[in-house]
């Protein structure tokens, strides 16, 4: 282990996403797992954090202590739940390290709670921390900005695998909200989110979506832009559930030398538009 | 003009597909134009049907008289209406010619005369000219019968431009029933036209439609067999409504030499499996 | 004719491009056709220029006097050649008013030229009016500036008919050249242009071009990154050739109320990054 | 177990293809893992198959006598070497049990012998046991027999993972050749590999390839059939490499009750044109 690695703990570490984290870590050069962290009582407290993720034993064994796991830490990889992470985000303010959140459904008190630690820790949080889906929105809000709402119609597709229950997904709405910010709409009173029968034709100015489902495809999602005899489309695959523990991973290293503040993904990518 | 080449006589010449016809008997080789009819009462009666289509004149002038138009031809287009076309077919039977028909709206009365013409002229019917769709039609059937229902989802996909009234198109419903007979099934039992919201997990044996529409897209389809792991897609997309003109001159040439019967595209493909 | 409208002059007004500018102006609201302007000596001056563009009798003839036709006109629309394109860039200065290059060719002199011109005139110039490649190049250069060379390939794909006799496209060149800026590297000494047989790993930092001839495809473009897991890409495909003329009309629109200056299709996209 | 579940033998259990095969029988209902073989002498003989293939143990051992394994087996799954292959054959045979055979390289002395062993065993064998892959094959040689080549262009296109080391890929000439197959010609006369710079039109009749290369893309391919106006494409979408080990066993359980013989995947699809 070198000493400019960059040392991460791993919350949540004995669940799916924190056993992606920890193959992540050990795959991607540059960072090294310092501490796993499991839930308080959890059956997994003790056992060794390389075998729960399958990478064999790496002498790391999930603790419970998340004031010990952070001391020595440059930084936290945090998928877990909003109480927790509101925890979590106290004790990385103090340790002063980086805090990677794509924890969800954070209330609006969680919100400020998650802000007032990032006066002393480089937080970075993100309902979704895949690159590619990041560069896509933000490369969707500039062409919806760019083309002129009356000669241009914007629709999203997406398709996904067999077992998801609803539709559309979260990503295609997320980049549905991107194309109305560019437009300078609100989405909700400008989608639609159905065709069948007698449609009429189309209305200038919404923004459609279709979706697909079949098979194991694990998402993919894309947007058209379609003109007068022309039509510009921008796309994301996913092939590998393990982009989300990727972006996490890279989010840590780039914030490591940040000042203390709230990032974004589009952040890291160095696509922030404030 | 060639001895050799087929003399081809367009019906309804002064509408949009019947100059779209002679534009493409004028381009495709082995063909000639040897009269055009028109509807009697006609304005266009007696004008320049080269001039009509947008060639520059040719000589030969719009008539309303089909029996002697018929008389030295080998062959006739004909999109025109299910009363003309009875018709013409009796006209076409007795001059013992080629029949090309791509009318569409015909009853069970009117095909039924078809069919008793059929036992003296060649005719080939089809309400989608197009050599593409009616190979991918073909090649969907064949697919949806290879794979395994519990397996394998299919989803069909089509694009149109904004002006398109109704969803999903002819096109895609057409390929939605080849998939379902090659799987022997119903579609109208097993397709699902509309995702939003909380749809629960895709039933295996259904087939889904998913519709986008914008810009200027003339048409663009595309039937996705979705298995564990893997994808299968058929696509077609047209950039241009001369296909259908075309695929109507191709069936002429092709049924020049046949025995008199009914044929249809697939049978102009090679791909009829009866 | 509304006094509102916009007069343009189209020269070159003979030629395949001069038509389909008269066709656009004809076609889109704001503009209105103020004069055609046609080679001296050419079998059309005299000629009415409706007519020669296909629409029927407009009532204005193409002339051979530049200065008159900019006498009261609003812009010009030129895709001439450098010759003839730098006496039309003098002239317009003259007349203050907007000219629209889409001349290719022009010699570094010829460029002075037209940016000596642009102290008095709002020139906007571009080797391609496409709305829909200009915006994908600044995507493209974005996406490239963003993602990590280390962790995602660039690809360009394109698609042309049969007959095109080079390859890459000009446009794949384009493309190719905003990732390599958006990287800030030489694309020539990256780009990989062929792959057969052996060709051992792909090498880090490069970007590859794939080619595909066939039928009667106008132009589809696309540029594929691809990363661990994910792969975003985006793609432009053109139906129609008129999209140059319409992003000709639509760069004098927007440029009528700018100050003199030299601008391009991005600033008319409001992309500039200057 | 049930009676009913068909008894299945991996050999070469131990490597990254054996493993995969003994997940799948796991997976899949109807089948059972009835014994695995190892290479003798490899460290692997006794150890648990089912741990080693990442399934936790499951009391099957990894022993080294083929001839006892099979004993009371009803199918053999096989993609070792030529060598093993033909010994496998001759004690499948012997048991008059199923074969799958997944094995590549063999010569055709090999060939030879396992068409002598299909006298008794049910053997089904292709290079590429993957369904989709296989259907595409059958439905691009239809397509390409039923479009003129005069009229349609073809071309293959295929995109693998940056770590691939030669183009264009097996699977993308497999496709090649059924395309010649159905235009009744030699693929190596007649494909166009390379396009870059002066090009000249495309030669009509000929097959191009493009490959495109980054990223973890495991495997796409498309066939497209460019003809004025239209095209049509078939794809191939591989995400995941357990494909192959699905269609081995799907091959298993289709062989279980026909007459020996010597079968292809395309037989197992029902897709076979003898």
């Amino acid at each position: 282990m070198s000493d400019a690695a960059m040392k991460l703990v791993v919350v949540g570490a004995a669940g799916r996403m924190g056993q992606a984290l920890i193959r992540m870590v050990h795959e991607i050069e540059g960072v090294v797992l310092h501490a796993a962290v499991g839930r308080p009582g959890s059956p997994f407290i003790g056992k060794d954090a390389g075998e729960i993720a399958g990478l064999g034993p790496n002498g790391i064994l999930i603790g419970d202590d998340p004031l010990a796991a952070f001391l020595h830490a440059d930084g936290v990889l945090d998928f877990t739940t909003p109480a927790t992470t509101n925890e979590f985000a106290a004790l990385a303010a103090q340790a002063r390290i980086v805090h990677i959140i794509g924890t969800t459904g954070c209330s609006v008190e969680d919100e400020r709670k998650i802000s007032a630690a990032s006066r002393h820790a480089r937080i970075v949080k993100s309902g979704n921390m895949g690159l590619g889906v990041n560069l896509l929105s933000v490369l969707v809000e500039q062409a919806a900005r760019a083309l002129d709402p009356a000669d241009w119609d914007i629709e999203v597709l997406e398709m996904h695998h067999k077992r998801k229950v609803d539709a559309p997904s979260g990503t295609a709405l997320l980049l549905g909200e991107a194309a109305a910010k560019g437009r300078g709409i609100d989405l909700s009173t400008h989608s639609v989110r159905v065709r069948d029968g007698h449609t009429g034709p189309r209305e200038a100015g919404t923004i459609g979506f279709a979706t697909l489902r079949g098979g194991s495809v694990i998402g993919e999602h894309s947007v058209i832009f379609a003109g007068e005899g022309e039509r510009v489309s921008m796309a994301h695959s996913a092939g590998d559930r393990s982009i989300f523990a990727r972006g996490a991973v890279k989010a840590a290293l780039w914030a490591r030398d940040r000042k203390p503040g709230l990032y974004s993904m589009l952040d890291v990518l160095g696509l922030s538009q404030n």
